[in-house]
């Protein structure tokens, strides 16, 4: 069993590193306390006799050596960054948790026949750079490394100028390690394991995601002495598909989910009649097909909304990743070590992405979950108890032995 | 009649100072840009033999002594500040053209008995600091001093500190001066007078104004793994009122208009659920009752959207004046001083605020406007023709002489 203590106290020492405004954290991927925070992990790593590996896209890799030099390591982790209003849980328990693990192999003296590696992806959230899991999408090949470098946050900076900034890439070719499974464990960030009172949640499958940037284009004018019928109000068009993209999520129900949560006006001035907005719809489901029937018919919708108020309509791509469906045998590892630990248990879609979403295309993945409040997330408010906690660190814990052999 | 070249070369150096991005200009107010604008002005007036006055509000009065020691001065002017994304003639226009009569006057060396003073108004614009019209509005009195000066733009930097900083805090006591009358050239921000074919609109009324700041509250939350019904999304919330104030504005047309030109959106992430939203509605009529009675629909409106979709919603004023009715006999000098000169003219009401509007609360006041393409402003690409600019420059001109007496 883990220590559960050591495990809190770790979440609240990191907790502490670019606080919130309201209890949480806005520790961004790629900022000064994003560097902090890597810091602390790498220190806590080494403190536990790991090595740590970082790659050219700032992904770290802390190893607990194995018995046999031949055999490929067990990766397990998740991410540090957070959303810039985001909880203390999401993403970090999976790397503390996975710490934890390797804290409590040396407590026992226990050697593994696979070495065990503690990973720590970069930029997981995508708010300061889309798309979200972006690192861990290079390491998987599904981005190639330039493309991810040129991307720029909303002040025009580049990640890869950033990362260089904050004095974390590393020079090991990113994508490079071979794995012979990925495991992580994440919360829930939705309501259904708290409310059915389990202890933790088996994620067989990952539902896909859609961001389709949409530029709404007007004219500028003043709100005071441009007649009504004159005005080309690309903030009044943006209203409309606001509503149509939460009349096609409902009507999916109860798969989909849909919203904007990205807004930009343009000039953004009281007196001006929005000339330009854009925003990005976040379309999430199960199902690809129901995905690809959201984005068709927002374009469709938006563009017919657009044409009658005689605005211009644009679409792009920023983000995006087909439904997962994760690797039997970890599957199974993980729901064999919830039963032989006596944790209740259920199988679950993850509602989010994860990095483990990509990462199941290189390599034997799962993912293990445990409850949170009110199902709250990307919120300061996130809250989960240390029992729970502890829970999924313990599953985690047998399952990564399990699979790296004693 | 004035040098319609000298007055077009001014515009056209004044415009250098804070280009745009697409041939206008952001000259915001209190910015360094403002500051070289100001200084440019003071210099320009220096040079007619003007003597600068400044207030503790940055406004700025160059005066061109009068005969009469004992009489009052007219004044005539406008303002020098832009939208983030403004043309080069709302303000300016009324500043230089203002500029032009006094040099105008010194080529003729005509002597009149009220001594001019040509005079430029902080903070008309309104984007940086709500309200609009800050600096006309303390001078009459509409505003304290202390409230405007502890303003604060979207940095959370203070009006009165920025003023200072910029170096444009002057000691003079301000509404300390008393009018003989007051005289503002403005472009009409508007398609009547381009579209009947008109040299000059009079303006004899200005529509009211509101800004109500509204603030909607729901739960921040992930996009994906927050289940649609327990969604409290703010951003959608928004997107409902915003049509309904374009239906509240339609419904009393011709004479009302509505928009939201300022929304922004926390914390403004493409994975997290607005948690609140903050947004302006502007409304406009020549009728109060109107207008009090599209506030108040929108209250009520916007509380049973938010009500229905547990939200909740407050509601803030942050700027506004009442419909304005010009000095009849300001309004007959610059009727008879464009019949005098040939000019073909109808009566007008302005659409936008002006310093005007403030100012005719304490002194005989009354505006003149000139034709603009399309209607077009509050956008880069506003544009006047140089003929437009001469004629009501002139007309400017006459008024202000026959009200100085010669
Ligand atoms: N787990 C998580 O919040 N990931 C961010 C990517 C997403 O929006 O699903
Ligand atoms: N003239 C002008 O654009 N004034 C700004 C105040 C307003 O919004 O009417």
């Amino acid at each position: 069993r883990i220590n559960g203590d050591r495990l809190w106290d770790s979440l609240m020492e990191m907790a502490k590193i670019g606080p919130g405004v309201a209890g949480g954290n806005n520790r961004q991927t790629l900022t000064d306390e994003d560097a902090e925070g890597r810091a602390l992990f790498q220190k806590w790593c080494e403190d536990a006799g790991c090595e740590m590996g970082l790659d050219t896209m700032g992904n770290m890799f802390a190893m607990r050596p194995g018995a046999d030099p031949d055999a490929l390591p067990v990766y397990v982790g998740s991410h540090l960054d957070t959303q810039p209003t985001g909880g203390k849980y999401d993403g970090v328990l999976g790397v503390l948790g996975a710490l934890e693990l390797i804290r409590t192999l040396n407590d026992l003296d226990v050697k593994t026949k696979h070495p065990i590696v503690v990973t720590n992806w970069t930029n997981e959230e995508g708010t300061r750079y889309a798309p979200a899991m972006l690192a861990s999408g290079v390491f998987a090949g599904v981005h190639t490394e330039a493309w991810a470098k040129d991307r720029e946050d909303a002040k025009g900076l580049k990640f890869g100028d950033e990362l260089k900034r904050i004095g974390w890439e590393g020079e090991e070719p990113v994508g490079s390690r071979k794995m012979h499974a990925f495991f992580e464990l994440h919360i829930e960030q939705g309501p259904i394991l708290e409310a059915e009172g389990k202890d933790v949640g088996i994620v067989t499958h990952g539902q896909g995601l859609s961001w389709t940037q949409v530029t709404i284009t007007g004219k500028d004018a003043h709100t005071g002495s441009t007649p009504m019928p004159m005005r080309r109000n690309a903030g009044l068009g943006m209203a409309k598909v606001l509503q149509l993209v939460d009349e096609i999520a409902w009507s999916n129900k109860p798969d989909a989910v849909g919203a904007a949560g990205h807004i930009e006006v343009f000039p953004n001035s009281r007196n001006v009649i929005p000339g330009k907005v854009v925003f990005t719809v976040d379309f999430r489901s199960p199902e690809l097909s129901v995905i690809e029937d959201m984005e068709a018919r927002l374009k469709e919708g938006a563009q017919k909304i657009c044409d009658e108020m005689e605005l211009k309509v644009e679409f792009e791509k920023v983000g995006g990743f087909d439904p997962v469906k994760f690797d039997d045998g970890c599957v199974t590892a993980l729901r064999d070590a919830a039963e032989r630990l006596g944790y209740s248990q259920r199988d679950i879609i993850s509602g989010a992405g994860h990095d483990a979403c990509w990462i199941n295309q290189v390599a034997p993945t799962a993912m293990i979950m445990c409850p949170c409040v009110d199902g709250l997330s990307h919120n300061e408010a996130e809250e989960i108890s240390k029992e729970w906690a502890t829970a999924g660190a313990d599953v985690l814990l047998h399952a990564v032995v399990e699979t790296a052999e004693i």
